[in-house]
């Protein structure tokens, strides 16, 4: 039952590594490798991986994704029909949380006003609005979008979220399904985007979303905040929005092409704060903890946790 | 048993017409308006109030801080021994939680670095540390500390205190008095002044209490943040450990000196992020209830809550 691994980051060797020093008993090797028993291999570790893995691999029984999402994966030419295990960790939970809770503190606190104001050696007191007088919508509430959630009200925040199916009751008021997108958005001062990318929820964030947020909020407009997917945004709708002043502010840290193109009018929008998809960085060590756990346990015959659902794509 | 407002900071009669409004069979007049009954002033609402006011009022009974500090108030010539009513206001502290939060957290996740990327059009991943691995010390363990030690927790940081006195047990480690100061100092990675301003806390953080921080940490060096008091440190010293990298960085939002002169230091200090004593701005709505409440009760007879110490200047 040897580990295989195909990822496209550089980190392919580490992972084989990494497995190899969990397992002793077992071959863990890079797709690609010479002398490689692919027959042999039940477990994949896929980030983008090549196509010709399932090819040579045929007798694969799990694929796991070395990333939150399983974007990269699902789309992949002759992916077989095996359970997915969908990374969920603690760490890279934590970390999203923190970078979710710094961006909406950092519009709520005029943050860039007073950068500015320093920069010019100016002293330029403002009032912000109390975190109670702000409505923060939550796009996407599983793991992630729930502890940002379950964070920001800690902090104050009337938060609200939108989902594909109805959660666990974590927030008194959630919003399902697309007939309840816009009076979600109407109610929404701050919008986080925490979807996955799925064939509904690509470009879903256009000028018309953002037009249907709330203009009466206490920020003077809407703010929009997306660390999942770059896919799920028209980039150049937020621009022209931030442009227009029809958002006052966003903050991105997941964009279609990584790197962002020189060429993207995001480089140039007004009161946009951009990260280089460092939001949620996974941590190596504790994942292959994740992994390893997972594959001792489907030895032993116990069940997977964290499947992906092939209906719903994440 | 009617009240007197001395105020210089502009506000005087905005309060005196707020507690008129509170109570409309007792006279509220600000201290130098014509006509006015001092021998009749019960309670005095005073923020760096006129001592022409103590030697008018004979009668006082309670003096009321409109600040979270009694500092403005504890130096004024003439001030007699009366019970002083500090502010604790939920909506007070919970803004000076919002501040406190963000800037550790901008400091942790480098937000400055990615600001400064963005404007050169650079896409510039960096690793951070995770929260777990990150030591927040709190000096000053009252409303505001406890506050905030409690929000850092939850996201996960290592939080510990130091204070004059052994609080509650909010934290697993708190450090007590002038001998545990060092021991606090070496754990501290993140140092959050919120200290009242008194004989025993003037300039003290100062260029030995910040090379007394811990140099090992995950950040490579240490961070000040300071929403307490501007007279709680050295100025001078704070720029010159930035400019010499003894400091990474550091967010201070109140100065010995405000605004801050364009003379100082601070303004061309590295890795430095200034506010202009916006941290926690109070309500007046939320503090015309609060000393209304007090009044209302000290009139029936109940206890004043609270009151100053004398002995600790707090």
């Amino acid at each position: 039952m040897s580990i295989i691994v195909s990822a496209s980051n550089g980190l392919a060797d580490a992972w084989a590594q990494r497995m190899q020093s969990r397992f002793p008993d077992t071959d863990a090797n890079v797709f690609g490798d010479a002398n490689v028993d692919y027959e042999a291999c039940r477990f994949l570790l896929a980030w983008k991986p090549d196509p010709d893995v399932f090819t040579a691999c045929k007798n694969l029984e799990v694929i796991f994704s070395l990333g939150a999402g399983v974007d990269h994966l699902l789309d992949v030419e002759g992916l077989p029909n095996l359970p997915i295990v969908r990374i969920v960790d603690e760490d890279l939970t934590t970390r999203m949380t923190e970078w979710v809770v710094l961006q909406v503190l950092l519009h709520q606190r005029q943050q860039l006003h007073y950068l500015r104001a320093q920069a010019g050696n100016q002293w330029l007191p403002r009032s912000h609005p109390a975190a109670r007088h702000l409505r923060v919508g939550i796009m996407g509430l599983g793991e992630l979008g729930s502890a940002s959630a379950k964070a920001l009200c800690a902090l104050g925040f009337q938060v609200h979220g939108w989902s594909r199916s109805r959660k666990r009751g974590l927030l008194s008021t959630e919003y399902v399904g697309p007939d309840q997108l816009q009076p979600f958005l109407s109610q929404t001062d701050v919008l986080v985007n925490l979807l996955p990318l799925t064939q509904q929820t690509r470009h879903l964030v256009d000028t018309q979303v953002l037009g249907a947020l709330a203009q009466d909020g206490a920020l003077g407009g809407p703010i929009y905040i997306n660390a999942g997917r770059g896919g799920t945004q028209v980039e150049a709708d937020v621009a022209a929005a931030l442009q227009s002043g029809q958002l006052v502010g966003a903050s991105i840290d997941v964009f279609e092409q990584e790197p962002l193109p020189q060429t993207s009018p995001l480089w140039s929008a007004p009161n946009l704060i951009m990260t280089p998809h460092t939001a949620a960085e996974s941590n190596p060590e504790a994942l292959s903890d994740y992994i390893a756990n997972q594959i001792s346990a489907y030895r032993q015959g116990l069940p997977l946790k964290n499947l992906v659902d092939s209906q719903a794509s994440y």
